[in-house]
């Protein structure tokens, strides 16, 4: 939990799906080309058994620690990963990817389709949250991993490794899911179709062919942004660090700062995804998740009012009605969602804790 | 609490600024023609002294209740007002006018300015809570209307009356304020902040000039719309009337309705001069309001996230430190904010006894 934390580091790409051996979708689709980027942090142990696998959320990407040249500008979950910190580089072995359908390093709307040379955009296909999982697992293949001492991950992240753990039992022994949730409310879908009704009637959206036309629904994938910010924090939150005067004026910047990093693509692709996660609507996953024993550790947060603790408590009663026992946390902290990526008290010793056991 | 209702009822236009008798606003702008629409239910005593004035929120009208022709499409508060209802018309002349700034028959930026000929569209003057006031102080003066015997609003229809409190003492002789604030908070800012965003970005606002284009901003104002109706109602409202399934369609047919019965620049009026509302900033004012005596019932709903209980409570707790003994009920609903326009159990009926002491 001390030190300064971890130095330069470099986002590295690897080449898990090709004609050769393409990508089939769950939902039938096929990619003949899927790049990851990556990052790693720590050595790999000579048994190969230290490995964390750090998956990110929505909007997240691989450089999830240390600095790219600017040791001022760090890494999304810097205070999280390092030399003497929760996730502890000095024993264990981290893999962060940037998901699939993504537009930071790995194979998304944005990348060029092989089939005819431009961007996929509308034609990217539909994804499902075991693609995620299964471009996690060809890059941990092409890195030479097996079994997989744990996983971490917030919301999105979260997801994908509560998805792994019914997916292949076993493989991954443990997991932390921060700020998850199984099944999204329609208050939920709401925020996201009023997200996806602004970027798609941007005239600048051109039917999703807007890289073709040199341009970007910037004006709809900005009021996407300033909503979905909206939601990511409480009230209180809202209210203590911007206030009444500055929050117009914060949103605006965050969501101008958001279209110069984010493809609108890839905002409608992994929204529609969460829409539809519902892992527990076959009775068998949580048989199956619960069958390779895992050690699950949900932590939720009480100000969180998107993935909140009911969320949280649902995925552990439907993993404990399997008979798997789950530990849960709520943590007291006034920031809403976007809690996961901050560190309110006891959050990131309850992590440390977990992971050393 | 009976009855079949108001029948046909008809909107009728009152001018009550002319260049003669211009309205001053607070903000220094200057109105030289204000018509105003309105509707009114019951009779007038002879006494004049059975008066009830209905204020509506953001996006009402005048057309409260009864019917225009169809029986089946009845006015936004008919259950609240009839014959033997809360607002009992059998015993009250109520008085409905449609709001400043508005679009549905009372003067604002869709109005054509007198020195131009031409939509104000942007050069309608910023207004504050004390212009909508003076309007409806104009419109009892052309009915002959002195001291009102109640007024009864929701949500900024209560904020008006509340306004009016504190600026012309005992006038008012009591109020009902449903769902009100006194002081929006960084979150409420926030969401209109969102819904501006997404009108003023529309290429189709151009400026605001876009009656002269002969066009308006739709697709920014659909999404303010959405967006905001999903912060009218709960979470576990959303569930219940629309589920995970319907909530993308409902919220889509619910903006789509929006266009085409509001008009952009008075959502950019009124959401502003919702963030500016804060009379309580003023030391005098709660004691002027205390002063004039009235009777006040405060209302706020268990459910609504939006002005919830602790916006009533902040409105009751300045109105006693002045010295005013304030009424406040929170009502059991599952519906948000919505709720103010439904019939949880206990509501009307609080409003029905309060109406007749």
């Amino acid at each position: 939990m001390s030190g300064s934390g971890l130095g330069l580091v470099t986002t590295r790409h690897a080449v898990v799906a090709t004609p050769q051996h393409p990508l089939r979708l769950v939902g039938g689709g096929v990619l003949e080309h899927v790049e990851v980027a990556y990052e790693t942090y720590g050595e790999l142990s000579p048994a190969r058994d230290n490995v964390v696998l750090v998956a990110h959320a929505l909007t997240g990407d691989a450089h999830a620690a240390g600095h790219h040249g600017d040791p001022a500008r760090r890494g999304w979950w810097d205070d999280l990963i390092g030399p003497g910190r929760a996730v502890d580089t000095d024993r264990f072995f981290v893999v962060c990817p940037n998901l699939l359908g993504g537009c930071r390093g790995t194979t998304g709307p944005s990348s060029t389709d092989p089939a005819t040379g431009r961007a996929y955009g509308p034609d990217f296909p539909d994804l499902e949250m075991g693609d995620l999982v299964a471009v996690h697992r060809r890059l941990l293949e092409h890195l030479g991993v097996g079994t997989v001492h744990a996983g971490v991950g917030g919301s999105l992240g979260g997801m994908q490794l509560l998805q792994w753990l019914g997916e292949e039992p076993g493989r991954l022994r443990r997991a932390v899911l921060v700020a998850a949730t199984a099944r999204l409310t329609a208050e939920n879908r709401g925020f996201s179709a009023v997200a996806r009704e602004a970027i798609t009637s941007d005239p600048d959206y051109r039917g999703g062919r807007y890289a073709e036309h040199g341009v970007v629904p910037a004006r709809g994938l900005k009021v996407a942004r300033m909503l979905a910010h909206l939601t990511y924090v409480s009230a209180a939150g809202l209210e203590t660090k911007y206030g009444r005067e500055g929050i117009e004026s914060y949103l605006h910047h965050q969501g101008d700062a958001f279209v110069r990093r984010f493809d609108a693509g890839s905002y409608l692709t992994l929204t529609r995804l969460l829409d539809r996660f519902d892992p527990f609507a076959d009775p068998a996953f949580a048989k199956a998740a619960a069958a390779g024993e895992p050690e699950v550790l949900a932590i939720s947060f009480d100000s969180d009012w998107r993935f909140g603790t009911d969320h949280s408590a649902h995925i552990v009663a439907e993993l404990e009605a399997a008979g798997l026992v789950v530990e849960h946390h709520e943590i007291a902290s006034p920031w809403g969602h976007d809690s996961f990526l901050l560190r309110p008290p006891g959050y990131h010793e309850l992590v440390a804790a977990f992971l050393q056991r």
